[in-house]
């Protein structure tokens, strides 16, 4: 701190402001001296107090899956006598200017963003105070190159697909999330793959594309269960358009499975409670937090990652929705 | 600090070591110390940091619901730039030995517990270090005297033996949980008010206790549907153990609401998507974690509240699984 004070021309307890943060507006001198902590390094002093929060930061907690992940980082962090704090962009893709600010007056251990963009300022500035950052990122590789935690997306895709052609499933549809995730991409393409290994011709008036929601299920198994030669199964992106799935076969009096297959994607609580009990593929995603949060404790210890990309395995759960296509 | 570490005859840099707590053990003069702050009382200095976190304890993390509760506290605080910390005590009801270490360490602007029983000694540390503690409980009332949040359970009760009274039911189930949760105890005082005032006698044969969970539900629905006499409605004390009925319903071969109407309690976000949607009773989760924040950061401004015990309104939200009784 006294050598970055020297080179900035400010007192030593400038600097200290800069480097551990303060809520409101830094220094004025601010800029200079983070430049001058980017060229010279910093590192926490091994006698600095200890620190007791791991944080997380979510685009959105309305997901159901969010109780998952910090439920998975808490039992890390717990065991350590740390506690996970939770932070929610309401939408937003990259915090708020200020989020690093105060970041960096409450000096957590490290930073696990689900989802999230930070900016290269906001990645420089947690870097030049030996703040770790690790992406969970169960939607694609992040951009940045932080150490980054997902699940395997594409095995799911293939494991789905395998199982509907070994029921004799041979018109699948499947009703897919947005392009711009990877995720669904890798789902898709595996699903694909399955297909083509199969000799099975993929029809492309059954892929779908539709939000990841209930609605988008919906809306497209609607269509989908219309058609004059219609689907004797759908996989569903996510488990939330798999409700819809259901939903549009019991407006369309279809029995599940008797007349229609559903699987949905991520092995969410309430799948084996509906009627019948979703086959999904388990997205393990407590296993995912308490990844991130070994990385992070692994990287504040200074021990680099071996790979800068983990991917966990994802699980196909058979259950009651899927069964043998009914003779037409 | 200066005069308890006189009282105590130890040094202020010991005195302060108790006060802002540090993981591990606190130093021996430990309980001597707790003593005199107790004694001589203890306000945080205007001058100090100013805190960055609220601190939320949950029994579990399990329940959807905890999920709500967070949100519902983020919201306030991250208003405000603090982050929401969270501790999962694991089952447990009262937080281990040590925990209140932590806390201290980590200078929270105050707790949250969630249907958490804190003991005596926790209360007093917390309180002499001018941290406020809040209760949200939607489980019952706390023991100790500390504000709380909760529901309106019993008025939630009433709504729901009203509505399936007005759709023409008289011999209608109550699945309720444990006696000794409050909140179970003032749903079940409520739908039976209801029924006394219309004067429809209550079958001690149908009202059953059995655990939270779907399988409760399951268990106790399936004894129900093989009574002779079977009820035409099923009132059950949380949206897990409706799930449990749906599917007892399902394998007894009855339709929802043709031959049975069912009615939970929560509004977890999956009760819109089952199929029949579920009539349920909104808790108001989110507000009541919104809530809990707000007393606390009224609380750490130095303002007692109005009233220690605050309870929202819950609200009967009626979709696909109630109706008119089928004629016999």
């Amino acid at each position: 701190m006294t050598r970055i004070a020297h080179l900035a021309g400010v007192s030593v307890p400038t600097v200290s402001k800069v480097i551990n943060g303060r809520r409101g507006s830094p220094p004025r001198p601010g800029r200079r001296i983070e430049e001058i902590i980017r060229e010279q390094g910093y590192r926490r002093s091994e006698a600095s107090e200890p620190t007791t929060i791991v944080e997380v930061v979510f685009q959105n907690l309305d997901s159901l899956w969010a109780l998952e992940i910090i439920r998975g980082v808490e039992q890390v962090a717990g065991a350590r006598g740390l506690v996970v704090a939770v932070t929610e962009m309401h939408g937003r893709l990259t915090p708020e200017r200020g989020w690093v600010q105060e970041v960096l007056a409450r000096r957590p251990t490290g930073v696990i963003g689900v989802s999230a963009k930070f900016t290269t300022a906001q990645y420089a500035q947690l870097a030049s105070r030996a703040i770790p950052v690790v992406a969970l990122d169960p939607t694609g590789e992040p951009l940045h190159r932080v150490p980054s935690v997902g699940a395997m997306n594409w095995n799911g895709g293939l494991a789905v697909a395998r199982h509907l052609l070994e029921l004799g499933h041979r018109r699948i549809a499947m009703i897919n999330g947005p392009d711009e995730l990877f995720c669904c991409r890798a789902r898709q393409d595996g699903f694909r793959a399955a297909l083509d290994a199969a000799g099975v011709p993929v029809d492309e008036a059954l892929l779908r594309v539709a939000p990841l929601y209930v609605e988008g299920g919906l809306a497209e198994a609607r269509e989908l269960l219309r058609l004059p030669d219609r689907p004797t199964a759908i996989f569903a992106a996510n488990d939330l358009q798999a409700m819809g799935v259901y939903r549009a076969a019991d407006q369309a009096d279809l029995r599940i499975p008797g007349d229609l297959s559903v699987v949905g994607f991520d092995d969410l609580q309430f799948t084996q409670w509906v009627v019948p009990a979703l086959t999904t593929v388990r997205q393990p995603l407590f296993q995912m937090g308490a990844t991130a949060a070994e990385l992070v404790f692994s990287l504040a210890a200074g021990r680099e990652p071996e790979h800068a990309r983990v991917e966990l395995p994802t699980t196909l759960v058979v259950r009651s929705s899927t069964g043998p296509p009914s003779s037409p």
